[in-house]
């Protein structure tokens, strides 16, 4: 359970789940929601229960399957119809039955809003506020407001806009959330106003969108103010221009202004977490995100590159450790080794720095032509037990493979693949149908092999990611896959790249079922 | 020429082009110095002519092919080396012989780079900056100095970092831009150093970069303690998380700020002006970029939609006209009639209600299967057209298709594609090869149909984007293709789901056809 006194609340799974483009299924949102506990977030607001399907099932789910070290789940919702009772809503009583120990109550305080999209009058807004809150707080549950557009709200009626504030606090709300809903802010405005806001005793938090480009600056001038709970969301997702980017806004808070939020090592953990979201989201990642960017410690090195090694501290803002990035020289080949050389302890390997030195070119090369292995740790151990063997170790030599789709005339669809291999002495040729060419060749593969390695009838392929890495050819793309593969024991990653989908799916295939293979004790000939 | 009172200083093609990936020819670099000219910026620092042949090649060139209405071009280079007289430093000779009417001199300003990088004494480095300025003062130059690491350099030593600030402003240097080099400043500290070097009497000036998130805030800070001189790049370009916006810190300084710096005509103009820079640097555009991205103004419009189409301005922080955007309704997950008549509207059709209904009947049914609407604008209006239609109107009919990929005992990638279609009276077969499944499908299609219809030869497809849909059921998961194609004229994006890559991709190229020769103006049989 994190320091109540200061709150990190992420809204990646709610608002930041706006963003055009993004959809989330639910298993996506679990495992956002792991990545993000890793990090040490307090809060984690999941969605709209009730008003959405998905995220009730969410919200069911989360119950049995997720295992949260430091978050709490939020429910966010709205407050109570006009002229109905809280207790009566059944929009409510999703929330109530949402089984988060905490619900986020999203509220009116622009009076044009109210009477324009609420279409209630201004005092009757106030009453679905007290009412909702007291409800939910007799019923068990903590409540935190969501002030929805305060700063244009106080703008054009500022005692409205903090009696909705003093309204809520009244009737329980331990948290309100002022909102920058259209974004528009600029960060002494908004000081001022969270100042106003702070001297009606509630407590103030601050929920900030990036349409000035200073969400970020935006958020840090109302913890300032008196903001004592911040809201943001992974990787600054969220809609038009995005959220303020909660990695960005823990870093500074942390690392810069001295505040203690998460846990050194989970912060040091946070450039990992933020690209194994991106994984799940399947946004590209943005390599100049501050902190956790590929390139947010990378130089040109040029002229200063000797200086550069003398003390590097005169050329980076903190220590690129402290978020588990690292710097990098792009002209040079000093980057990479330790990590390298920490990955292999992990799996179980002490590297020479000869073998370490070969690994780092090798994994440096494929990751130029596109592989990435930080969500591939099988095909990492795999390249790794090659440059231990120093050559390629088999299980199963591959002569060739073909895969058929066909629409035919009267509108069935065909997949049909057939692979010819060799293993233990033998040839052999399978023939394989699937719903799809991937389906179809995994079918084959695991048809051919499977009188010769048994166990592979335990193997089943259960995560299939396609990513294209550059946008601007079409289909000369080159395209990545990852795969994710799963026996009685455990599960495991490989990864293929090539401009053509159905080679990359086969490179991670061929390596899924030989790291099966390796796992269940097979020595490769 | 603008008002000297406060400078816009552009230095994308400088500063800007460090960033990682991005390699500017000289012919590049004319380029959007023409587009930054066309914005109204006050100066472009084009490059360091001397030190980078390309540079000096620019500046020469720039003489006679670069004709800028607004902008003055600034020669970028460094102070003279210790121990010589500037007048005889060769490469103090190429910035005063480059024909530029600035030349911007960068100097160190930390005491330690003084030792470390320069290995000179502090009083050389200060003789250094005055003999270069007085000298290229005195060669008829107008001088300014970019104070590098000022802010690290004034936490060292604030006494030598303003000596250095007043060293520059006596010997004539007309603005000393203070440099946060590292990028590591938050806007409050920032503030307080820039009040300070703003007593010394000297004009300042500001340029930031974004490893805080905070380069935008920074800048405008700077600007409320003083500065009035604003450095930045275009797109936010640069090394590392990159420099300032300069885009966004002009839109929030005169839309925000009461600011006067480029003509209004030219702001409105900026959306435009991004997008043509991001043609010259081939990055792909931040879609999410303040004020310029395309979804910027971009709304899952929801439960909002009836409220948006009364009052647009109760949800958009500026009228996105004024920088040349467009509020974009999304048509998503919660598809409302409302969202559905509003982006109708933006597509130029009236629906009544009864097409509206229906409309949102099939948009919820295929959202509910996997498709999405919001980001394939092409797809829904098929499915408009469709729907007001009364009937699936088709440019052509499928018989049937087939893709073979096969990688053959020698080691070769073969894929092939095979469609049959019927269009105009004509029973059309086509094969086509491509690198790919998707690429063979498609040069299969544009093969069979391009003599019935000759546009198709403008047609392009230029993104392809997949995403799986389930993560949990391995290959059986549903799949989701997003094809992006383009003509001389646009481009537009088709949207296919199917379990199978394959079909889900053959869906999406249907549309992007059928799409193309809607907008060739073929009326469907």
């Amino acid at each position: 359970m994190p320091d109540d006194r200061f709150h990190v609340y992420d809204t990646t799974l709610r608002d930041g789940a706006q963003q055009e483009g993004l959809n989330l299924t639910v298993v996506d949102k679990l495992a956002i929601a792991r990545h993000l506990d890793g990090l040490g977030v307090g809060f984690i607001e999941g969605g709209w229960p009730g008003a959405n399907p998905k995220d009730t099932e969410f919200f069911r789910r989360a119950q049995t399957e997720l295992d949260l070290k430091h978050a709490q789940l939020a429910a966010f919702g709205a407050t109570r119809r006009a002229g109905v009772k809280a207790a009566d809503d059944p929009l409510v009583a999703a929330l109530r039955e949402s089984g988060a120990p905490v619900v986020t109550l999203v509220a009116k305080s622009h009076d044009r809003h109210v009477e324009l999209a609420l279409r209630t009058t201004l005092q009757e807004n106030l009453a679905m506020i007290r009412d909702t809150v007291s409800h939910l707080r007799a019923e068990g549950q903590r409540v935190f407001l969501d002030a929805e557009h305060f700063f244009d709200g106080y703008a054009s009626n500022p005692a409205y806009a903090l009696e909705v504030l003093r309204t809520a606090a009244e009737a329980g709300a331990s948290v309100i959330a002022l909102c920058d809903t259209n974004g528009g802010m600029l960060p002494d405005e908004l000081a001022e106003v969270v100042h106003a806001a702070v001297q009606t005793s509630a407590r103030v938090g601050i929920h900030c969108h990036d349409d000035t480009g200073c969400a970020v600056a935006n958020t840090l001038a109302a913890v300032k103010a008196g903001a004592t709970h911040v809201q943001g969301c992974a990787n600054g997702y969220g809609e038009r221009s995005g959220n303020a980017n909660l990695f960005t806004v823990v870093a500074n808070l942390q690392l810069k202004r001295g505040f203690d939020l998460v846990p050194r090592e989970a912060l040091a953990d946070m450039t990992r977490i933020a690209h194994a979201i991106t994984e799940v989201t399947n946004v590209t990642p943005n390599s100049h995100a501050p902190y956790v960017g590929v390139s947010a410690f990378a130089h040109k090195a040029g002229l200063h590159a000797s200086a550069i090694k003398v003390d590097p501290n005169l050329y980076q803002h903190i220590d690129p450790a402290r978020v588990g990035n690292d710097m990098r020289m792009l002209v040079s080949d000093m980057a990479g080794r330790a990590s390298v050389e920490l990955k292999g302890r992990e799996l179980g390997y002490e590297l020479s720095p000869e073998i370490s030195r070969e690994l780092v070119n090798r994994v440096k090369d494929m990751e130029s032509k596109g592989y990435t292995f930080e969500a591939a740790d099988a095909s990492f151990e795999l390249l790794l037990r090659d440059t231990v063997a120093g050559e390629r170790r088999r299980h199963f030599e591959v002569e060739s493979w073909r895969v058929i789709v066909e629409r035919t005339r009267g509108g069935e669809l065909v997949s049909e693949a057939t692979v010819k291999l060799h293993a233990k002495g033998e040839r052999i040729v399978a023939t394989g149908e699937g719903n799809g060419p991937v389906n179809a060749l995994d079918r084959a593969v695991r048809l051919g092999l499977e009188r010769l390695y048994p166990e592979l009838a335990e193997v089943e392929l259960t995560d299939f990611k396609v990513r294209i890495l550059e946008g601007t050819h079409g289909t000369d793309a080159i395209t990545r896959v990852l795969i994710t593969s799963s026996d009685a024991t455990g599960e495991w990653a490989t990864v293929g790249v090539d401009e053509n989908i159905i080679e990359a799916s086969w490179q991670a295939l061929e390596q899924a079922v030989t790291y099966g293979l390796v796992r269940a004790g097979h020595v490769a000939d």
